[in-house]
C-alpha cells in the first residue's frame, strides 16, 4: 500500500489544506520578496530558451492545424470601443500565467487596451488590460539558437503583473515601444485615450453634478452662508472650485488675506451643512504658522465667524495628521492652529501621509499577488497595516460625523487639504446624508469633494506617465473607496449602489477611457476642455445603471450611519484586491441576493395579477401586511419595483 | 483653546479609534496575561475594602430607599424553570463588571443558575449564569474595619469570568459552599440538574434519532451491508452504539478478533453510504500495532472486505493525526496501518490532539475576554491558532467528502476514534448529505456521530465536576460547531437552521439542563436511564423551532458542499466567542434578513388574496415568473410559508 508516514514530504503533503481534486487548476509560482524583478527576468529568459527555441516543443505548443482558425476567431473576439484602433497584432505570444502556467496565443494591442487570447485551452483563454493601468514595463532580450527573443513584464497599478514571452520578428515593430507609446502617451506629447474615445450615451454624466443645485439641496444660500464667485476664474485658489460657500458677512478682501495664510491658498469653505442644527463641515489646508509661530488675525477672525454661524460653543478643528507630523510641518512653513484661536479645540486624527499609504498598499500587493500568503495570512495582513489605516480614516470620519450630528460645526484639514481632508469630509458626509448613499448622490459626492476640491488625481494615479517611482503617487482614493466598501458591508441595506459600482469606479480611475478622473483640479479640467472633449464615467454607469443597484437597498432618509471602526469589524476587500486569483471565488452574485431578486419578481407578478383581478386598486392595501419596524413605505415599494 | 499636540498622551488620546460618544458605556479593565487570578484577587480585595467597609460610600451605592422595592421587583424578575428551586438570596452583592464598572444588587442562587439583578441602573442590570458553565471558583477573604468580606470569581467554560464582592453575614450560609455544591454536584454524590428538571414539551426529542430509521433512509441494510446486533449489550465495545452496520458476509467471531486489534475495541463500522455509488464512510480507532509492528490478519481482511463492498480500487484510510503523532502512538501500543494492508492508501490529516485544541481556545479566551486585543488583533488571533485548527479540520473533512463523492470508500480514525474522527465523519456527512443540513437532520447527525459513537462529552466538558485542570477536557465539540458555522457563512442558503441554533446547542452543552450531552457514551446513558429521567435538548428546540430557522434556506437535495478551507475565507465567530462584550454588536437580526422576511410575508399575503379572488387556483401558475436557476419548487414554497 501507499502511505505517507513521517518524513520530509509525507506529513506536508498529507496535511495540504487545499482540496485535492476540487482546487483551481495549476500551482501558483512562488515570488520571493525583494528580488521580484530579477526573478521575473530569469523566469522569462528560461521560458524563452526552453519553449521558443526548442523546435520540438514549440511544435507541440503551437498546434499548427488550429492556427488559421484561431486567428479568425480571435480577431472577432476582440470587441473594440468607439474610437479604439488596433496598433499591432502578434502571433505565438506566450503568456506566463502564474496560476495555470504557459499559454500560447495572439496578442492584440490597441490605443486603449492589450488583449491576449488563446484557443489552446477549453474554454478559450482570454485576458485584457487597460493600458492606463500599466505602471511600468520591464523587458529582457535573449539570444538563443540564433533567434532574437523577448520577455516582457507589465507591472500594473491594479495589483497584478503580467508576463509575456515572444520571438522577435524582424519585420514587426517593437511591441514594447508601441506599448510604451500608448500606455504613457504624455511622455510622447500625445493625448490620453479619453480624448479619442467618443461613445454616445443616453445620459450625459457631466450634468450629474451642478454645485448650485447641490448647495440648494442643502438649503444654501441662507442668511449665514453665501455662494461666492471670488474664485470664479480660480484667481483666489487655483486648485479650488470656482464656486465657494463662505459666511455671508465676510468681505472678499478678508478672504484674500486668509488665503495668504493657508497652504496653497486653500481657505476654509463650507462643504456640507446639516439643515436642522446648521452645523457645518468646513475644509481647508494647514495654516502657514512656520517655525516662528506666525499669527494671522484674519484667519483667527474667520474661524470665529465660522463658529458663530450656528452658535457652536467651541469650534472643533480636526487635523487629520499625527500630531508629530503637524509639528514637523512647521519646519517647512506649515503647522497647526495654536492657542491664539479662541473658542476652538484641535484634535489630531493620526492618519498617515500619502507615502505611508503607498507603501502599505505595496505590501498588501506583495502578499496577495501572484500567490496569497496562506500559512501566516493574518499576521502578514496585519504587517501591511492596510486595515489599520482604513480603521483610522473611518474612525476619524466617525468623529467628524458625530460632532456635526450633535450640532457642532467643524473644520477639517491635513497639510494641503486634498488627500486626507477629502477622505474625511466625503466619508463623514456619507455617514450624515443619505442622499450620498444613492447612486446619483455618490457620484455627486465624488464630483464635489474629490474632483472639484482638487484631489490631485493626475499626480496620485500618474495617468499616462511612465515615471512609476514618482513620490506623488498614492492610493488615497482607492483607500476612500475601500472605506465605502467597509460601510456597505456593515450596512447592507443603506446604499443604493453595490460593490460592482465601487470596482467599476476603481477600474476607470486608471483606465483613461473617461475624462472624469483626469487632471489635478477643476481649473485644469476646464483648461483642457474635458467636459466637451471626453465622456464622463457617469454617462457609462447610467447607460446600464441597474447593474450597479443593490437589491437590498432600503432608503432611510434621516439615519446617520456609524460604522464600527474596529479591526474585528473590518475585512480585507478580497473580491477587489485578490480578484485576479482564480482560486478566490469570483465576485458572483450571492445566493441570498439571487433568492431575494426571485422573491421581488414573484411579489411583483402577484401584485400585477391582483391589480388585473381586483376591482379596486390593491395598492392602498399593499403595505398593511408588512410587520412593524422599518415599515415599507410607498417610496420603498417604488424602489423595489426596479427591474433587475 | 484646548489642543493635543505631540506628547505622551496627546496623540494617543486624539487617535483613539473608538467612537467618542457613541461607544458602549464604560471602559474595559486591563487583564495582564499570566497573572490573571492573582490580579483578580487583588482587585476584589481593593473593591471590598473601599466599597463595602466605607460606610459613607456604601450608603451612596446602596440607595437605601430603593432597597425594599428593589427586592420585590427582583424576586419577580427571576423566572425559574420547572424543577428549579431557590437555594439562597443575598442582598448588596457587588458585581464587578469589566465593561461598565461596579454595580450593587441582589444575587439569587438556585440549583440551576446564579442570577444577579440591580435596579441601580437604567435599564435595570441583569445577568445569569448556568451553574453547569462554571469551570472553577476562586475566593478571597478580607478582614476590614472588623467586618468579614468575600470576593468571588466564577471562571466559566463559556469564555467569561464573573467577579462578585459581598459582606459575609454571620447568619447566612456560605455562598461559595452552596455554589460549589450545585455547580459541581458530582463531587458531593448529587445528581446533575437535568435529573431535577421536568418540563413537558409537545415533542419528545428522544425520538428524533432512531438508528434503524436513519440507516433505512441511507438504503441500509442491503446486499453488502447488514445491521448487526453483535454489540446489543455493549459486549463487543462499550463505547459504541448497540446497533452497528458491518459487511453482510463477516462472521461475528471475526468482528471480535478485529476488536482485539483496535484501540478500545472500536472496530471499523459504517457511518454513511452514498446511494448511487455505494461509497462508504467507515470509522474506527487506531490499530494496536505497537513498537514491534504487530499484524492482524483479521483486521487486514476486514478492511479488504470494506473495500470490496463497492469495488473501490484502493481503500483510503484517513488518519486524522499528524504523522509524527501516529508514529509516537506506537510506543503506547497504537500506531497506523502499514504496508501489509493491500489495496489501501493511508493519508494523514495533520489535525492536532485534544490538548493542543484546549490550549488554543484558552489563548483565544485570553485575547477576547474581558478586553479584546485591538492594536494587534490579527496577529494575536493568528497566534491562538484557533482558525488554523478549524481550517485543518474542515480541510480534512473536504478530502473525505471529495473521495466519497468520487465513489471511493474511506476509513477514518485518529487514536481512539471519538474526537477528531467524529469531527471528520460528521462534517463530511454534512457536506455530502443535505438531509443533515435540515434542523432535524442536524440533530440526527449529532445524536449519531457524536452521542451514539461515544464522544466523551462527560470527560471533555466535565459536567458537574470541579476538577477544572482535568487533562481530559477539550473543546472538540465546540470546534465542530464552529466548523458548521463556517459552512453556514459560506453557504447562506444551504442550511435550514440558523446561527442561534448553534449557539443554543453550545449553551446547553454546558448547562446540564437537558440529558442530551450527559455521560460519555450510549451504554452509560442507558445505565443512567437518561431517556426516561431527563428531557432532551431537542424537545426544547422543537417547542419553538421557528426561532432556529434560516429564512434564506433553499433545499437542494443532491448538492455536495465544498467550503473553502483557506484562512482568507474563515472568520472568527465573533457573535459567539465575544458575545459577552457589549461593544460587540448584539447578535441581532440582519437588516437583509428582516427585509427578506417582510417580502415573504407580503408575497404570501398577495398569494392568499389571489387565491380568494381568482376562480382557478393560481398555484400552478405561481412558479412561472421565477427566473431560471435554482427554481423555486412547490417544496420550497411549502418551506417558505413557515411563519417567522
Amino acid at each position: 500500500m501507499e502511505k505517507h508516514p513521517a518524513g520530509p514530504d509525507g506529513p506536508k503533503k498529507a496535511g495540504d489544506p487545499r482540496r485535492p481534486s476540487v482546487r483551481a487548476p495549476g500551482e501558483a509560482l512562488d515570488s520571493p520578496a525583494g528580488s521580484h524583478v530579477e526573478w521575473c527576468k530569469q523566469l522569462i529568459a528560461a521560458t524563452i530558451s526552453t519553449q521558443i527555441s526548442d523546435p520540438a516543443l514549440s511544435k507541440v505548443s503551437k498546434r499548427p492545424n488550429l492556427r488559421k482558425f484561431q486567428v479568425q476567431v480571435q480577431l472577432k473576439d476582440v470587441a473594440l470601443v468607439t474610437g479604439e484602433s488596433v496598433q499591432l497584432r502578434a502571433q505565438d505570444v506566450m503568456y506566463i500565467c502564474p496560476f495555470s502556467g504557459l499559454v500560447t496565443g495572439m496578442l492584440t494591442l490597441t490605443d486603449y487596451k492589450l488583449y491576449f487570447n488563446s484557443l489552446e485551452r477549453e474554454p478559450p483563454f482570454f485576458l485584457d488590460v487597460n493600458l492606463g493601468a500599466i505602471s511600468r514595463l520591464e523587458t529582457i532580450n535573449v539570444q538563443s539558437h540564433g533567434e532574437d527573443s523577448r520577455g516582457l513584464e507589465l507591472v500594473c497599478k491594479d495589483m497584478r503583473s503580467l508576463r509575456f514571452a515572444y520571438k522577435k520578428e524582424a519585420d514587426q515593430p517593437e511591441l514594447v515601444d508601441l506599448l510604451a507609446r500608448y500606455a504613457f502617451p504624455l511622455c510622447k506629447g500625445l493625448a490620453l485615450f479619453a480624448f479619442q474615445y467618443q461613445e454616445d450615451f443616453p445620459v450625459n454624466g457631466w450634468t450629474v453634478y451642478d454645485p448650485v443645485m447641490e448647495y440648494k439641496r442643502q438649503g444654501l444660500p441662507n442668511e449665514s452662508w453665501a455662494l461666492s464667485r471670488v474664485n470664479s476664474s480660480y484667481q483666489l485658489c487655483d486648485t479650488y472650485p470656482s464656486l465657494l460657500v463662505v459666511p455671508t458677512c465676510i468681505p472678499e478682501d478678508d478672504l484674500r488675506r486668509v488665503a495668504a495664510f493657508r497652504a496653497k491658498h486653500r481657505i476654509p469653505v463650507l462643504s456640507w451643512i446639516q439643515r436642522d442644527n446648521q452645523a457645518a463641515i468646513a475644509r481647508c489646508s494647514q495654516p502657514l504658522v512656520g517655525m516662528s509661530g506666525k499669527r494671522n488675525k484674519d484667519d483667527e477672525r474667520y474661524l470665529e465667524l465660522l463658529r458663530e454661524t450656528n452658535g457652536t460653543p467651541k469650534l472643533t478643528i480636526f487635523d487629520a495628521r499625527p500630531s508629530v507630523n503637524a509639528v514637523a510641518n512647521k519646519a517647512t512653513g506649515g503647522g497647526y492652529e495654536g492657542d491664539e484661536y479662541q473658542n476652538a479645540e484641535l484634535i489630531f486624527l493620526d492618519i498617515h501621509n500619502i507615502h505611508v499609504m503607498r507603501e502599505s498598499l505595496k505590501k498588501l500587493r506583495d502578499i496577495v499577488y501572484p500567490t496569497v500568503e496562506e500559512s501566516h495570512w493574518l499576521s502578514s495582513l496585519e504587517s501591511t497595516h492596510w486595515l489599520e489605516h482604513i480603521k483610522l480614516v473611518l474612525a476619524g470620519a466617525i468623529r467628524v460625523a458625530d460632532k456635526v450630528s450633535g450640532g457642532k460645526s467643524v473644520v477639517l484639514h491635513c497639510s494641503d487639504g486634498w488627500d486626507r481632508t477629502a477622505q474625511l469630509s466625503s466619508l463623514a458626509m456619507l455617514m450624515l446624508d443619505s442622499h450620498y448613499r444613492t447612486l446619483r448622490g455618490f457620484e455627486v459626492l465624488i464630483e464635489k469633494e474629490w474632483l472639484s476640491f482638487g484631489h490631485k488625481f493626475a499626480s496620485r494615479i500618474g495617468h499616462g506617465d511612465k515615471n512609476h517611482a514618482d513620490q506623488d503617487r498614492s492610493p488615497i482614493f482607492v483607500q476612500f473607496i475601500d472605506c465605502v466598501w467597509q460601510m456597505t458591508k456593515q450596512f447592507p441595506t443603506a446604499f443604493e449602489f453595490n460593490e460592482r459600482l465601487l470596482a467599476t469606479v476603481l477600474e476607470h480611475l486608471y483606465s483613461c477611457r473617461f475624462g472624469t478622473f483626469l487632471f489635478n483640479c477643476e481649473s485644469m479640467r476646464e483648461l483642457n476642455e474635458v467636459r466637451s472633449k471626453t465622456v464622463s464615467l457617469w454617462s457609462y454607469v447610467h447607460s446600464s445603471s441597474t447593474r450597479y443597484l443593490n437589491p437590498f437597498y432600503t432608503p432611510e432618509s434621516g439615519r446617520v450611519l456609524y460604522p464600527v471602526a474596529s479591526m474585528r469589524h473590518l475585512e480585507l476587500w478580497v473580491s477587489y484586491y485578490i480578484r485576479w486569483n482564480p482560486r478566490i471565488r469570483q465576485q458572483q452574485q450571492s445566493p441570498v441576493e439571487q433568492r431575494y431578486k426571485e422573491l421581488l419578481v414573484l411579489r411583483d407578478e402577484y401584485l400585477r395579477k391582483l391589480e388585473e383581478l381586483s376591482p379596486s386598486p390593491p395598492s392602498a392595501h399593499m403595505t398593511s401586511p408588512a410587520p412593524p419596524g422599518p415599515a415599507p413605505t410607498t417610496q420603498q415599494f417604488t424602489h423595489l419595483h426596479t427591474p433587475f
